[in-house]
């Protein structure tokens, strides 16, 4: 099975999903509604969603409408962190490129996230359970602790790994880690089998945004979407910077380029020395790791179709080149 | 009985309140723990806190630490639509006071709202009533469109009343509606003792933002703590610049003073305008119009001290001064 076959498994399930996630942004605020539809048709992976499906399977409980719309919450709150970063400080980012926030403005793209945010928590309290409240209020808390930290070490090449961890950990795997715990929480799985899905959502989403972190090093911007080096042009110093920067060849050079006056010219040069020095197979290694912890835990749960599927997912998770 | 008097008998709870938002604002990430903690400092009237805790005795539930939760999550969803309201777009909005955004900037300012909101889900979440969750998003959705439409009619001083008023209803007048019948509810008050209290919120809340709205062309920079004619300048048309705009007097004059491009000989001379126009009287005069509706709301229940607290409140905020 691959992961295509996966998807096409769940494709009912996901158009189910993405019809909820089309109800919960209907306002009649046009803008509101219009900047919120523009999220949901640019599409997405909608990743966070199936792993929420695949993990309420540890479970028996094979009622559907309630993992739907566990799933579309937090999509909705992806969404929402994604629109929210989008807005800009002129102090820290320069450029942007066509988004809400470039077409409304920072301050409805801020409110649309805020909309979303609310949509989402409003969406989670259908569900009669406190405990998902808990969940994700902490999971969000932690979120926006971790966008903060990103604009704190923004082009800061000499900043320790933990620190790039740490980040990621928040801004993507905590995410993650919440679709496959709550996802089992919905469905009604065993505590281990909570517990085991918290760990392999998080391994997994560590795995994810280090993988996304080479893309923009090593992709083409036809392929992921926006420009290559797009994070070192907005401060965001990554994995593959971080350690071209401690290469003997490559270092000084770097930091010599990386600041908030860089050039485009400097970019290309900086993104030359990023893929000449080796931080990308040095990043891929790392995102092995997370994902061979990922895998570890997925062999603790019994044999089912369920794990085979999540197995799939996170190896493809891995190795995706978008 | 007087509002100083009713403020004293709870300032106890007040002060148990400010101690959970302290408690919730804190933070490993220093500059989230900081920004809290000046809007902490700050203070303010905390008024929706006030609400909450007089009308959760319109129930029999004597157990206070679940109202001083509830009394103090709607205080952090206020807290950050303040730190919200704050982050600017440079195309409508051309200058900014000393906040969270000033000192921090935009994107901080962004997610310490974040961070707030999330803290405060989290808190109604130790309450173990998915109703609360409900109306609390409910509100805020809603709240978040009228941010929205408050942008998108900047500097129209043609549009018409109703517009107006739904704009204060979804900024203000939501949230301190929330405040009244969340203290209910949590109080363990009967339904019509509930409903009671969501009208009354929602009328006194009307009747407090009018005021507010007065305050900002009638104060003194001082006494309000932001310089006069605020709105106006920032382009956020309220009732006195509405009626002031349909004056054969003063409107002709106002409307070509106020625009995006407006300087500050041109906002002090609309300020005069809107004075000298009887606006502010008649301003007044709908303020006095809700209150009078929030104390009928209140004629239908009980006698009790609890009522005459609620009444001697909405009539403070009705002839407040800052």
């Amino acid at each position: 099975m691959d992961f295509r076959q996966v998807y096409e498994q769940y494709q009912h399930d996901l158009q189910e999903i993405d019809n909820i996630l089309g109800t919960s942004m209907e306002s009649e605020n046009a803008l509101l509604a219009g900047s919120s539809r523009q999220l949901l048709a640019a599409g997405g992976k909608r990743i966070r969603p199936l792993f929420a499906l695949l993990c309420s399977e540890l479970g028996k409980m094979s009622e559907k409408q309630s993992v739907h719309r566990l799933a579309a919450s937090v999509e909705l709150v992806h969404m929402a962190s994604l629109v929210h970063d989008d807005v800009i400080d002129d102090a820290t980012v320069r450029r942007g490129h066509p988004t809400v926030r470039a077409q409304y403005g920072n301050r409805p793209a801020m409110y649309t996230g805020d909309f979303l945010f609310a949509r989402a928590i409003r969406l989670l309290s259908s569900l009669s359970n406190m405990s998902l409240h808990v969940e994700m209020s902490n999971a969000i808390v932690r979120m926006t602790e971790g966008e903060i930290d990103q604009i704190r070490d923004f082009y800061d090449l000499g900043q320790p790994l933990k620190k790039y961890l740490r980040r990621i950990e928040r801004k993507t795997a905590l995410l993650i880690s919440v679709s496959c715990s709550l996802g089992a929480v919905v469905g009604g799985a065993p505590a281990a089998a909570v517990k085991a899905a918290r760990r392999f959502g998080y391994f997994t989403g560590m795995a994810f945004q280090v993988i996304d972190d080479i893309l923009d090093f090593s992709g083409t911007e036809s392929l992921v979407g926006k420009p290559v080096g797009n994070d070192l042009w907005q401060g965001n110093i990554t994995y593959p910077a971080l350690y071209t920067a401690q290469c003997t060849a490559q270092g000084a050079q770097l930091r010599n380029l990386v600041s908030p006056t860089m050039t485009r010219d400097d970019l290309n040069a900086a993104v030359a020395l990023v893929r000449e020095s080796g931080a990308l197979e040095q990043a891929n290694q790392l995102a092995s790791r997370y994902l061979d912890k990922a895998l570890v835990i997925l062999r603790g749960l019994d044999e089912s179709s369920t794990r085979r599927s999540l197995e799939v997912v996170a190896r493809f998770v891995n190795q995706r080149m978008f």
